[in-house]
């Protein structure tokens, strides 16, 4: 293998067969091919693109560059990825849920960056938790309360965490072939037979149009089909953040309340969706109508309460979260109609307060963040409070403050987008 | 500057500011940005191209990263440029002819590399040459003797040969505005007002076609003129190699000839186009008649031996050079017409034997090579001696033997091109 002659065939736009991937990423983990080299291929890929095929080839080999997750011996094993969005903390709903299904949920998640949140980060909200689990651990638990989220050990699909640098630093994290190989290969990893893709689409998402999140999901069934996976997706609006609550702490507890049947509709709508599908996808006899009685009936908070407790936290606890003690409103400048949440602008916003990381490694106030009262076509009369700000000693309120008066548009009539676009089941 | 910045902007199709060029530039040179965002950005520029303009700001910024020599004390200072060819040893009678003319060249050239020769090693055949001169001797000897080639500074435009090492192993070499850009910025830093540029086109040359060597020939000329040079450009066949000789000693023999007025026809018309053409663009009152004029009354040889003398050479030495003691021949199989002797076989050949680098410090055979004794179009018997391998102890005898069998065509007609395809005289 001359990493020339590789580089050069993808920028000649050919197909690289999977020994040939192979042998490039080997030598690259192995400290052979330095970086330059990888980064030139990178930015080729960016250029030519990569065929379905050529995508499922690198995601595989990327999967098998690490450790393998082997949860073979438990059943119904599912997994669910976003893609990242602004208060979205479905997983804390979905994963008790799923397990009060019969299912086994045992999964890795990430922390936040940037102005998506992380599922690791809110769960340590909680006093107690414990997100570092050892495998023996983790299996175990997953055994006995059906249920466990750990943080991605970095042994996961180290290639990913190796390209993904990478891509940061030299302008190659878009491009479809590279986002779908990211996100599978640690699916893939993770071992669980079945998954669903929640593929966010909006001015809060990576993907801006439904268009390419359509492209992107079906790019991620045919990888996870590829290695025997069912995979189902479902493509979601985030031009506005999913309930009220942006922010660790907040979200917890937004979560909480949906799990005791009293949560925003839009939260409750795409759990009981994404439920569906992946429990679907799992072959496991749980009609909509059995997830919802899952919900409603108390199992899933009970669930819930066994895998906090499971894993250090005290459901005890949950009822009192600590949240920021200081809080300011913002108010409607006029009456009218809530034309729109710009998501960004409220996760920003989230993320100026202190809740937010702008690089790897750094602090995060759990207690801060934001609450929007109210929901696109939402009649409002001047004075309305439209949202809370919860900061401490006045940290980026200014800043929080300003980015979400701009995110909030009062108009004469709302154009509301549906929260669920587009629901694509697994396709073998 | 942020680098990723940067390299997102030529990843999208933007056109850089010579500002951004510089900041980049600086930052690498500096060591402050790695390799692997470079190599990246290189990749997006083989996607995006460049506009004229940014590559004579990539180019100005080039030439300023090191040292530029000051010619401004001497008259009429000439340069000329090959892109590299088979069999290519112009600068050897061109640069006296033009000192014969009244012009001052004082030259830095390179070593060889691949299938193409290098000036430097031509020179070297000749005992006691000294290729390494220190700027005041340098000058002098142009002021002096009116003409003067040296090895390239590694201070001459030192980004080019950071870039250049990068691209060679990031397959990011073919590319117009990076290739102009590379050559050009160290013509810019040699500091002649006025050259001429010889852009070879076919098998033997980077430039396969004549398209492609119209557009390298006319975007070198924009970028000399934006820094206030005057540049004329030749466009010439290297289907077949040029003149008969084919290796360091071998080429300067043949050199001698042409400058004795005994040379082969095509080497000697090329170096009388390029010397009407760059003199024409130095405004020194010099015709096509004058120069033939130097050529012809030896003149121009009397200046090749103060030359030669003036670094170190004997002149004496010229009529006995050493050559490979043994040789063998290459004979016709067939009556005919030889229909073609191609370039790159023929050049592979002389490496084979040890007269080429396969990479940059390899010694190299002075005395190996091929004399071709035929040229395209001309009949030839059975058993005709088409070409000499000149080797040493049979080394490469073998492979050179395939390759210059492969390269030598008989037919019953050949399509013969013509060797001067195109001159594109300065254009202001």
């Amino acid at each position: 293998m001359r990493p020339t002659d590789f580089i050069l065939a993808k920028r000649s736009g050919e197909e690289h067969s999977k020994d040939a991937i192979e042998a490039f990423l080997s030598g690259y983990l192995a400290g052979e091919f330095p970086d330059y080299q990888v980064s030139a291929w990178l930015m080729a890929v960016c250029w030519r693109g990569m065929s379905a095929t050529e995508t499922a080839n690198l995601t595989a080999v990327m999967a098998a560059s690490g450790d393998v997750l082997d949860l073979s011996s438990l059943p119904h094993t599912v997994d669910k990825h976003s893609t990242g969005g602004v208060g979205d903390k479905t997983s804390l709903v979905l994963a008790p849920l799923l397990a009060a299904c019969g299912a086994t949920v045992a999964k890795m998640s990430g922390r936040g960056l940037g102005h998506t949140g992380g599922t690791i980060d809110k769960l340590e909200s909680i006093p107690g938790f414990q997100a570092t689990l050892d495998e023996a651990a983790f299996l175990r638990q997953a055994r006995e309360v059906g249920v466990v989220v750990s943080g991605q050990s970095k042994d996961l699909a180290p290639a990913d965490g190796l390209l993904y640098a990478l891509r940061d630093a030299t302008a190659t994290v878009a491009s479809l072939p590279l986002i779908a190989s990211s996100i599978m290969s640690k699916k893939l990893a993770g071992g669980a037979r079945s998954m669903v893709l929640d593929v966010k689409v909006g001015s809060g998402a990576f993907m801006k149009t439904e268009r390419d999140a359509r492209a992107l999901a079906e790019l991620m069934q045919a990888i996870g089909e590829n290695e025997g996976r069912s995979v189902a997706a479902v493509l979601t609006d985030m031009a506005t953040p999913l309930g009220h609550a942006v922010g660790n702490a907040l979200e917890v507890r937004e979560a909480v309340a949906t799990l005791r049947g009293d949560g925003p509709g839009d939260l409750t709508e795409l759990c009981l969706t994404l439920a569906e599908q992946v429990l679907h996808a799992s072959r496991l006899d749980c009609d909509r109508a059995a997830v919802e009685q899952a919900l409603t009936s108390g199992r899933a908070y009970e669930k819930f309460e066994a895998w906090i407790a499971a894993q250090g936290g005290d459901p005890a606890s949950l009822d009192s979260l600590e949240v920021a003690p200081e809080q300011e409103g913002v108010f409607a400048m006029r009456a009218g109609v809530l034309t729109g949440v710009e998501a960004l602008a409220a996760g920003r916003a989230a993320g100026a307060l202190g809740g937010g990381r702008s690089k790897k490694g750094d602090r995060v106030d759990l207690g801060v963040g934001v609450v929007v009262h109210h929901k696109p076509g939402d009649q409002v009369a001047a004075g309305d409070r439209l949202a809370t700000l919860y900061h401490r000693n006045d940290r980026g309120l200014d800043e929080a403050r300003r980015l979400l008066e701009g995110a909030l548009t009062i108009g004469d009539r709302a154009q509301t987008a549906p929260l669920i676009l587009s629901v694509l089941p697994p396709r073998s």
